[in-house]
């Protein structure tokens, strides 16, 4: 048996509004910048732990009031995606990253098959177990399931500036997008920008969505926008309604 | 909380030969005919208990040898599928079933939403999640997987005669099929038949090999060549060395 990584710690996913009376079911995996004790500091420093590397900034105060306005389900990851990202496979180089744009992370460098699995069964397994089972649970409820995550991104990519404001990333299943893509005049919005489905960044929406048939997004706004509480309140509010829109037939 | 269901019975999932070292993990959904005590007889007979519409006659055998063959692991659903389709997402409506073909199915007619949770709790989840650990396991000691289901017809459906006498089944991944449909000559072999992406039978794929990358195929043989142990070894000798080189770079 691996040792438990979180031992005396906080489950791994957080569960908020779990009765919420929409069909969507919200998903935030890059919520925290978090590290379980037992890993350190990953031998990064304070400044480094503040950046998009260790999570995707706003996003968490996005999704609450989200979860709010839409009286969605919402399930958080609660520590942060360098130490492992629950929107990768285990066998993606992403997953628990040696690398991450450009900064190295030594904590995980050459990582042995029983580290890598005392992260995979303290944070990813539970987290997706748990969305699992609620998406399994409101389908013996009778009740639709529309699924979206919700993920920030950075202006400056190596170096570049992006243009993209909003994107709305989808695989096969275009339904949610393609309503969504029209409903943001004001904004500088494009489909699968800055990431697509060839990044490997659809793994939370391919586990759990595709096989269930479900209506799916993920919905990525750009980080300086919703770096502080007012931007948030301001983007969950534009995103409410276009998403409630999005899923009625 | 449900109760549960496999209360003083077995787990739902058989575990053959984990460790063993091939690339492939074979799983068989359909293994089995045997149904929960809680669940009766479903009000069916003991002759529609035999019938194809409670398994896939055969299958169980032919997983068995293979696995042995190959020296790979082999997860098999301990269950009826009238009780639970392990191949279906819960809210598709032969996960539990009211009619199979042409044969009603008493004891699955109007499930309240406990009763299907019941089902799912017992029997999908355990069987799903302990393959999930399985193969995320074998990413994280870093070995490729190739992951293969073994199913089986009949041979009249619906009172027509299949022409095709083995079906290699995919979704978006044909790297398996592309090789194993050149591999019998002798056989009316055919991609997508008798089922294919369109009739949902591809979940057990669609949960574990899509998000992961992994290889994969479903394999359906005709059941009335594998009704006995003779036929099982045969094909399993037949499919064994096409599996091998289908799966070799």
């Amino acid at each position: 048996m691996t040792k438990n990584l979180l031992e005396g710690e906080e489950d791994a996913f957080i569960l908020v509004n779990e009765a919420g009376s929409s069909p969507y079911v919200l998903v935030c995996e890059h919520a925290s910048n978090r590290l379980p004790k037992q890993l350190g500091n990953l031998g990064l420093s304070a400044d480094d732990l503040q950046k998009h590397i260790a999570w995707d900034i706003g996003a968490e105060g996005v999704s609450r009031l989200l979860s709010r306005l839409l009286d969605a389900p919402l399930v958080l990851q609660r520590y942060s995606r360098l130490a492992y990202d629950c929107n990768r496979p285990p066998d993606s180089p992403g997953a628990m990253p040696e690398m991450s744009e450009a900064t190295p992370v030594p904590g995980n460098m050459g990582l042995s098959a029983r580290d890598k699995m005392a992260r995979v069964s303290a944070i990813y397994w539970p987290f997706h177990e748990r969305l699992a089972r609620m998406l399994d649970q409101r389908a013996c409820e009778g009740r639709a399931t529309s699924l979206v995550t919700i993920h920030s991104f950075t202006k400056m990519y190596k170096g570049k500036e992006r243009e993209v404001e909003l994107g709305i990333l989808f695989d096969r299943d275009a339904r949610i997008a393609d309503r969504l893509i029209k409903a943001f005049p004001k904004v500088d919005v494009r489909l699968n920008e800055p990431y697509g489905p060839k990044d490997g960044v659809l793994h939370t929406l391919n586990l759990h969505a595709a096989p269930r048939g479900l209506k799916s997004a993920m919905i990525e706004i750009r980080n300086d926008f919703i770096a502080n509480e007012r931007g948030q309140n301001e983007w969950a509010q534009r995103l409410a309604m276009p998403l409630i829109h999005a899923t009625t037939k």
